[in-house]
């Protein structure tokens, strides 16, 4: 071989593997985060749900997932099991990177989305329920609306949505939108947390246990997004590839600002403080929602665009509470209802999308993953519960679900 | 385009891009550093600062802090907004590397100026007083001595620093020990806080409420110091500059190394114990010592000019509260003296400086910072007031500022 | 010239950089997980530890350590002490990476080593004795076998590991079984914690202070395992070693997979609860057990062994347990139960070592290490003595060897 074909070769290999490395990492931010939002006794389960749910979607997606959304569910590449010695990978297109290192960043998606849903339902699920979903989530219900999109294949049946228009570069929509999704499907099957609401239609606010913690995740995925989105460029081994992956850091970047700062204004004028909680939730929506095109807007667009997810994510947290769906860490706000707000502002900065093939393609996902999650969130209700007693809630999910406080020293039971 | 132009183009690009990412992470180092140093009360607050000020720092200097740097004052790279597409950036320089993978490293820089001032003024500083000042630290006073220096442009007819011999390879002097004196300006305004300094004379230690998390936070720092220093090389793609970034990458870790055994000793023989606080004060001094010159020094006299700065600074630390100058987290001690020893340093191993240069660089970049940074201050002070009142940093500011508590399970208001 | 020679010397250059500030980050994930694991009331020591040790490791392996290993114990390395300049490092081979990046990368791998020691003789050793041993430890005794194995050098006598069919990838034995061989003489001298193991035989459990720290110690973890063994296939720049570490990426990731759902599920069988700390266990041993050998098994066999590792690791926590032998962080079982695994699956999958060797080669490292320790911790418990005494331990080491509470707010003292 050619060595310059050698060197772009190993160039965007590498840029894979620290670009999945950095996605990788957004399970901690998810991880912290979560467990920064909860309260103190349901700390642990939480945790247990977060390094639980990544080893899952990891070995999920090899099992199945990986095959469904880019293999045209030919599971040969399971079977025979190895993509390295440059052999081509699933596909049977001449590689330009090495083939595992594709796998590598497309499993680590998979554990985003996933992750999305364990905070919504914090607080009150049985842990093996969500264990339970996760398996099916990951092994199946994204990688089908994955491989209708990034993967294009119409498998089962179904339409290809980039052939319609839809175009969606790094997941506003096929990952964080889906994730939402499944979120919200679990929410409502589950009911709110008790004492969340009151009879009288009081909304009571139940605080996080640790905002560093929390903080530490946003901050974590916010550097993990550079990986999430900077990769999703899939080659960075040319001028124009590379430029391209620069501006998307750029944007990433300057959309997170955007949506810190005015997620933090609008909670000021809203409710009179600085609200630390909302300025994190503005700066996730601000990722969200430079998502689904970082590579198109100029630098001014991708912060106000992130501007626009920090507001909305404000008001749809405090809308969502208002419908009585209780979300403790404010997942669905910041990856649904932002991640279709990073769809549908795709069309004005990428012409080769249209507001209708994103529409068509925001319902095609929402549809997919809400009506099968909530099945499945059904037939686990049916078979094990999804609920944990109210004496379990009272106490605490860590006690019950995982016989082990997060925090015993400080929690007054040692001490 | 040759294709081993475009390769050495994409690695360049690619290189910036991680080591910015490395930057980024820095913000949440100090974020936790800095959490995890103040008293429960005040956590929230701290965190709520240091997310908005990288927010607010990554806006500003797209707005205006990066046209002056580095674009002589021209803010028609705002205005157009897009640097990608291979064009040139805000110079007219051919790129051998993306426009806007410049910006994206740069822009983190600003973020690490602003983030010292917030340590140093935290627990009784009013959070919108901080982040009005935050908006004119990055968008102007830094901007300002960044085009006397890197940016080697003579805005509003000052005179380029490079041409007097002064070097100051990644901003010992430029970044760190700018933000020190505009924190210094901040704390002279402010006061300390209630309690530490008594009338007896009495120096009361104020303990920092979660050392795990202010451990954390070092560790933060001592990784994307890697991306600060190394990527100041500002370029990868030769065997000469790869070698550069890799002396910079070992005798970065050597001089943070050589900063915490110093440290560590010196507190032992000083106080008797092995002052954790110290030994990570010790490691970033080791840090900031290394950042004005980290690529020509042996790993020994890496080590060594590290354990200066470790040494250095625990006398600044014991030294300035002496002096009933308040800084919590000791950010003036670390950032500023040990920055001003990073300058002096250079001249031992870089014949390409002075220490008349180092000397008039160290004075330029003071008096500019310190003294604009007094006068922003004091107009903040006669509009909106900086200091909370005396119930309110009784109180922590966390409530009054934030209205939500750190750690509502553990400090006894919700139990 | 070449111009493509000087492009694969800096991607090499720069990947093992990225791989080793990875390792670097891997510090931070020990200070993390045994910070979490400890009791509140002996967390600021061993954050102290931790941070210490590393900077220890780094000078001492500068000054020593990697002169042995790597260099046939010919010093003039570091009396030399410059590695830049295109110069060739410390072999006398044409460098076809920057020779201080190589000294970068393995600097970080003894401080590795050196990490699993400190969370095994947590909560009762003396933090100066602690110290001391670790001097010993990164400049002499893991340099010696270092040298034997990866080294391939015939220090002072001894065999070269490699003649004789023994293979290590990245370390399962030359780090990890290394840490947990000095760590086991630690603790059989120290004895166990009090009120560890009663008189009648129960033991009872001591969970640690802060499960979300020791959860995001693996998350970190598992992140800088990437470096840790992508960065071993020591080159990247062409098809085949990019395909490599790729592979390698994707083994390391479902290994860690692999072991945190066997630990997990064990344990629910076992205890009938989802043990979070076992299911953390479980993700370190399936790694543990994956480094051995990452670049040969295919993704199925990584997360089989990785689940092998996890089951192996809760049965050797017990058992070790029920010998008495106190590791309040489990590392002796991550580390060595599951190191001396990973050694044994390597003949399964790579054809270019035997039973044999692997035997050899995991008796030697344990022999050398384990009595070397011995000795040195003897020498150290005669000349200092190495366990505080009963009423530092019952007060926590916190107050007597570091003067400063890790949670002052939190439990009790100041409130």
């Amino acid at each position: 071989m050619e060595i310059t074909f050698e060197l772009g070769y190993a160039l965007d290999t590498f840029y894979f593997l620290i670009c999945g490395a950095l996605v990788m990492w957004m399970a901690a931010g998810f991880a912290m985060l979560e467990a920064g939002l909860v309260r103190a006794k349901n700390t642990t389960e939480i945790l247990t749900k977060n390094i639980s749910l990544f080893a899952i979607a990891c070995t999920m997606y090899m099992v199945c997932g990986y095959s469904i959304m880019y293999g045209g569910a030919d599971f040969s590449w399971f079977l025979s099991g190895i993509m390295g010695d440059g052999a081509t990978g699933i596909t049977d297109e001449p590689a330009t990177y090495a083939p595992s290192a594709d796998f590598f960043f497309q499993v680590v998606f998979v554990a985003t989305a996933m992750s999305i849903v364990s905070g919504a339902v914090a607080e009150r699920m049985k842990l093996w329920a969500f264990l339970a979903f996760a398996v099916v989530m990951t092994g199946f219900i994204y990688p089908m609306e994955g491989a209708w999109t990034w993967g294009g294949e119409a498998v089962f049946g179904m339409y290809v949505l980039g052939d319609n228009g839809f175009s969606d570069f790094a997941g506003s929509g096929i990952v964080h939108m889906a994730g939402a999704s499944a979120a919200l499907a679990g929410v409502l099957i589950l009911g709110a947390r008790k004492g969340k609401y009151t009879a009288d239609g009081k909304i009571n606010a139940i605080p996080g246990a640790n905002l560093p913690m929390a903080t530490l995740g946003t901050f974590i995925l916010w550097m993990g997004w550079f990986g999430f989105n900077g990769g999703s460029v899939l080659a960075t081994a040319t001028v124009e590839s590379a430029n391209s992956v620069a501006v998307v850091f750029m944007n990433t970047n300057a959309a997170a600002a955007g949506g810190t700062i005015a997620a933090l204004l609008l909670a000021r004028l809203m409710f009179g403080k600085a609200d630390l909680t909302m300025a994190l939730n503005g700066a996730l929506a601000g990722l969200v929602a430079i998502t689904a095109e970082p590579s198109t807007p100029t630098p001014l667009q991708a912060t106000l665009f992130g501007a626009a997810g920090g507001l909305l994510v404000v008001f749809s947290i405090v809308a969502l509470d208002k419908l009585k769906i209780d979300d403790p860490v404010g997942a669905i706000s910041v990856h649904g209802t932002v991640g279709l707000l990073g769809l549908l502002l795709v069309p004005l900065t990428n012409e080769g999308s249209s507001f209708g093939g994103q529409l068509l393609g925001a319902v095609t996902i929402f549809v997919w993953v809400f009506v099968v999650s909530l099945i499945v969130w059904l037939i686990i209700k049916a078979i094990m519960g999804i609920r944990v007693t109210e004496e379990e809630e009272f106490d605490g999910v860590d006690v019950s679900e995982c016989g082990l406080e997060a925090y015993p020293d400080f929690t007054g039971s040692r001490k």
